[in-house]
């Protein structure tokens, strides 16, 4: 799986936890004001803390985080919070997949020095009100889509590094204009902390890691492949020197539309930084893919250079 | 004029400014990662900062206010920046009074330990596009005539605090929805640090201290002494058991109504914390008062109690 040149290859979990594995030595803090208390002490001893924010239910892409979070900081901060402002009305917050045990047994294992887990209720108690906006970013792509849904990521995450305090913070790249609004939100509120986008991890097929793949049925999953493979054709287009946007994307949708479990939501071909469409690919290009495998959104990118 | 029972009575500056009475002790930072460094630094070595945010153009009530902040923390940071994105499109932000040396006199002799005005190009850089909006609170008063000032004022005021970290700030009571926008902010985004809201500073004659109050003319400023006359009246009204919303805020109308130069935009008795309107008033109540008078928009309020 060379092709992917912003990609991974992950595997399945190596690991077979047990309980004997428990190193024990990952605290969880579960509030706010005893977070923000260790974290300023770090920082006072000069320490350089990491973080890796995540909803939890982790698999090998966020393990990637993790271990790239490990390298960049003295301290690792990883947070699990299920964000219900990222989720819109008719979507998947309640029935999204979660397993507090298996996460901390893995975050124990890659040495986690924090594992930050709030309640909804301390995260956002009665009366709050407050929100962060990324104006232009946020309305492309996913945007269209997802009413309020990078509204609510820019708040949890501003409201993360406010508590947690990081040095630096990673990313993964599969959210790609998620990435984007919160490297701009960092410039614009001056949070201080270095943002680093990860690349996208996949399984040995080319399916994007997602803990939203849980969802899919067996024949969703075959079905979900076409993404990857739109991608990569896109890839194989761009390399034979096709640089018009329309017949890249004809070409991305014809190939989603051979599966007919698959009702592609949206592809586009951006520029890298504001996500703006583009009518040529130059340098490089953000090619940007949502759809739906029968109740389960999926998404899926891939930076194409010249 | 111990009649006030949320204010102070200022006077007219007591100093005369000469170039002999600079101390050189003030450090003057223009730049944002300096003044980050700074703070880091000084939260480090375990000293409390305290900040006071404002756009220049210095009086009393500002400088009390900064007295006040001198004796909240070890070392005192007063911001001055004139914030483009609290001003209105029709708004007097190019107007807007601002006498640098003057204010940096002024600061340095009340003994502030850093003064922070960055240019608007360190503020907003080409490309900014966040903002933080706190929303229930920033709806009714000056919510209504002034569409986005609230975000203006909020995004500003984030800013400051991710760049000077204090541990307590100090904002004036006259721009009350201001000051409650402010806490709610920091609850909401859990920024750690303390508000401190500081009583309304007046000149003899009742007038609440405004940077605008140099717009009046002769004439007008004497006019606008019906808005403090007006607040009186209402609280002697609640004294004499007078709890009815609709006929304190009559007689604030007809009060405002006899000064022909003064148009009245807004009087409303609301709740203290979320500035909902009121039909009685029980234990306390914000009367808000916004008017214009020529071309200047003042603003006062009280905090009535029963």
């Amino acid at each position: 799986m060379e092709y992917w040149n912003d990609g991974v290859v992950g595997t399945q979990f190596q690991y077979s936890i047990t309980p004997s594995l428990q190193s024990g030595f990952m605290r969880i803090i579960e509030h706010i004001s005893e977070m923000q208390d260790w974290s300023e002490g770090e920082r006072c001893q000069g320490r350089r803390i990491a973080m890796v924010p995540t909803m939890g239910f982790l698999h090998e892409g966020h393990l990637s985080l993790v271990r790239e979070g490990k390298k960049r900081g003295d301290r690792l901060v990883v947070s699990i919070f299920v964000n219900p402002k990222q989720f819109g009305p008719r979507e998947d917050f309640a029935s999204y997949p979660r397993d507090f045990d298996r996460d901390r047994k893995l975050l124990e294992l890659e040495g986690t020095d924090v594992l930050f887990c709030p309640t909804n209720e301390e995260m956002y108690p009665a009366g709050n009100q407050t929100y962060v906006e990324v104006e232009n970013l946020s309305a492309p792509l996913c945007g269209g889509s997802r009413p309020g849904h990078f509204r609510g990521v820019a708040t949890v995450v501003a409201k993360l590094f406010n508590i947690a305090r990081p040095h630096v913070a990673v990313f993964g790249c599969k959210d790609y204009q998620q990435l984007q609004i919160i490297r701009r939100m960092v410039k614009d509120l001056n949070l201080g902390v270095e943002i680093v986008g990860h690349p996208i991890v996949r399984e040995a097929d080319g399916l994007a890691m997602s803990s939203r793949n849980a969802y899919l049925s067996a024949a969703e999953r075959e079905a979900a492949l076409c993404l990857s493979r739109a991608l990569r054709q896109a890839e194989t287009l761009l390399k034979e020197g096709e640089t018009n946007s329309s017949v890249i994307l004809e070409r991305v949708g014809r190939e989603i539309a051979r599966e007919p479990l698959v009702r592609l939501e949206y592809a586009h071909l951006t520029d890298t930084e504001n996500l703006l469409d583009l009518e040529q690919v130059r340098d490089s290009a953000l090619l940007a893919l949502a759809a739906r495998i029968g109740k389960t959104r999926l998404i899926d990118n891939i930076i194409l250079r010249r």
